[in-house]
């Protein structure tokens, strides 16, 4: 991931799981996004506000776009660590990027990248409340409009 | 499955997915009980009445336990075919079996079982809607009360 | 996707599972990424050769990237085709498209792409097998090297 | 669970994912087997002797039991406790029982059980090796033959 933009990038250990492993011995591609979302709620908690709040305020952030490169795969029972980042927002749209290195090896095991809007409970578009781009800045978006 | 009681049984073709094995080479315990739910609304649909429909007017099967036993396992791209039926219906209590089945072999996979209790929306318990009971009786549930 | 190339477009049917949903009441944005994998083993099943044939000859069909843009969310219950197609085959990558498409409404739901490398069990990137290769040749990858 | 006999109890903090709720809003069913699965892991690694080491050495702890009772459920974002335990070792049968607790509460949210034989890599079923056993009886199972 970029370093031009200094910016809060989370920590958040994970222990892998079996069910997140496949019939190649692997962890299975998908599980990674699962472990991006983890990441990024681990993010938002570190800044101080729950996503659970979030929705519980009416808001939605739903998932627009998703990238991810495996470069080496994980196995169960590795650990290993998702670092998060808020790598732009702007008024209607808000990127993380994510890294997944292996603890023990310290290699990187894949990157990757999500592109959010947010919507109110009916699905209409909207800007991200202040409160929530307040946070997103001080958790350093690099990119804020 | 019991033969006692003459019921209505569907069945329901599924191919086994890439994901839903593990590193065992084989599929995950846990993705038959989603292949229950798979069965279990099938079985609805094919007796008239989707699930979606139930939740549409207020209402959620709430699944209060889960039996499975399994027997051989299933494999990436194996055909198996899930068979539903309802053993029993009580005014607070529904209770769904499963055979899963390898189409090639005719073989039992796994056999299992999930109750169920009905709650609105905001979670109270209630007794099965009128229509729905109709249905389920229809259906051939075993021990209707 | 780009018309550019006429290749043959596998369609696979899915009903939506409720396990695929999540609690924004839509289905997951993990659980498309589930699909793009049962369409490209149905693409391949379509051409005469099932996956499962594939890693029962030693090889394993690696996901090297992934993308999607999630423009519109399937619900449960309701019925997507998933539309795959070969893009891009050099010796040593393979890219497959893929789109969701609501049934009922014919709207595009998800568009996305993998990258996949071929390797051996042992973990040693290989050039694809000539029998695969013809085959995804045939199945008319636009851009065969 | 019985507190007949005294035995060791792993017990295993985690955060409910999103991606493991459903459209009820709450955590679809089947995550609560994934869970049961990462509490005998951590079990067994408490415990001193890792899974990954058992399938390393050639066996494979193969479920052929699980049952489950779904009592409150657990949300998005909330801390549970996975309590794992050893209730049963014979020479060739393993059960683990199971409760997830809310952390904030206290409160019992789902009770289960697991049963388990082992197998080599061609699938034939082998009593417990010697370390293993000699591990969970020290793990204190209640009932070793």
């Amino acid at each position: 991931m970029s370093d031009l933009h200094p910016t809060f990038v989370s920590e958040t250990p994970l222990r892998v799981r079996y069910a997140e492993t496949d019939a190649m011995g692997i962890v299975h591609h998908a599980s990674y996004i699962i472990w991006f979302e983890v990441g990024r709620s681990d993010w938002m908690r570190q800044q101080g506000m729950s996503y659970a709040d979030v929705e519980a305020s009416g808001y939605l952030l739903v998932v627009s776009e998703v990238q991810a490169r495996f470069m080496r795969p994980a196995r169960y029972d590795e650990l290993v660590v998702i670092r998060t980042r808020v790598a732009e927002l702007k008024s209607r749209k808000l990127r993380f990027e994510y890294e997944v290195v292996g603890q023990a090896t310290g290699e990187t095991l894949v990157v990757g990248a999500t592109s959010h809007i947010m919507t109110d409970r009916a699905g209409r578009v909207t800007t991200f409340p202040a409160a929530l781009r307040a946070l997103l800045k001080d958790g350093g978006a690099a990119d804020v409009v």
